[in-house]
């Protein structure tokens, strides 16, 4: 199983956000739904091999995790507005604090960052990080922020953790979400 | 300067479409949106030396082609919402002969892709082509299609064109983009 993180500073908790303005209403949520799609989406295709956590991080609160499972997961198209209405109903159902399933593959659950750093270990996307094309072997679970750094306790909290760069650019998360399973794919095939 | 163009075979050459639908209304217009995202968008920065060519072949006609410019594009975030405001507002004005400017940096005229081969050395993104990554040298500029193949006249008028691979698996037309760049990134470092 590959699994991707991504961390949503700003992301809503509540499924209020409007799908007409995922930037502005939805804390950024665009920057998540791409990363669901980077995770997903094959040509005719969907990799079922892979987890995407979007962990939510901002208004009103407390952070929430989004779960999409590729084994399971429906109703799922490639544009934004597809998985930005799959958060909105994950959201919009009663939280608790184990994953509750929202539409097929689709889970929500209390807590964020912190608790998911418990649970599995990952290694962190960085521009500092191990070139991805030189490592030897490739983690299967990475961690990546969305459009701000990590904040200082974050980054207190994965300090020591392995840290893998995709090449000489700073990219936004899906792209580099879309970069490393290229590297993978190559690996694998 | 880099170049793509990506053929949208069922995309509208209309600026009626609802921002609301863009999958169905637009014709696969998220599609060609995600390209132009793929294209330009850096973390915190636009690729200012490439241009983005989205081929409109779909209704009502007759086809018409939008060219985003990195050197001068404005309004532009990366959300598909806003890719696509600006290919409605493009799509919307008088179209000629030439490109015209409907925003900055963002231009439309008549024609598809038999007049923009005649204009630019395109290579070809293909599964079958050759390894991005073996190939001693990258042409600047490429051609991709939709969700959808190229038609057997499509294929006709790029036969003999080099075509090149991005890996082992079939991608999205904007997933292709951003690993074709990140090849193309390493290459300049």
């Amino acid at each position: 199983m590959k699994r991707f993180a991504v961390v949503g500073h700003l992301a809503v908790t509540s499924g209020t956000f409007s799908l007409n303005d995922l930037p502005g209403s939805g804390g950024r949520m665009d920057v998540l739904c791409r990363s669901v799609n980077s995770s997903f989406f094959l040509s005719h295709d969907l990799r079922r091999d892979v987890e995407c956590y979007l962990i939510l991080c901002g208004e009103p609160g407390p952070e929430k995790t989004v779960l999409f499972r590729g084994a399971g997961v429906r109703h799922l198209s490639p544009d934004e507005r597809s998985s930005a209405a799959l958060i909105k109903k994950a959201l919009s159902i009663p939280c608790g604090d184990e994953f509750r399933e929202s539409t097929p593959g689709v889970y929500v659950r209390r807590g964020g960052l912190s608790r998911l750093l418990a649970e599995i270990p990952f290694a962190v996307l960085d521009e500092a990080g191990e070139d991805v094309r030189a490592a030897p072997d490739l983690p299967e679970n990475y961690l990546l922020s969305d459009h701000h750094n990590f904040t200082a306790e974050e980054e207190a909290s994965i300090a020591g953790y392995p840290r893998y760069s995709v090449g000489p650019r700073s990219l936004h998360a899906d792209h580099t979400i879309t970069v490393l399973l290229n590297e993978m794919d190559r690996r694998e095939s």
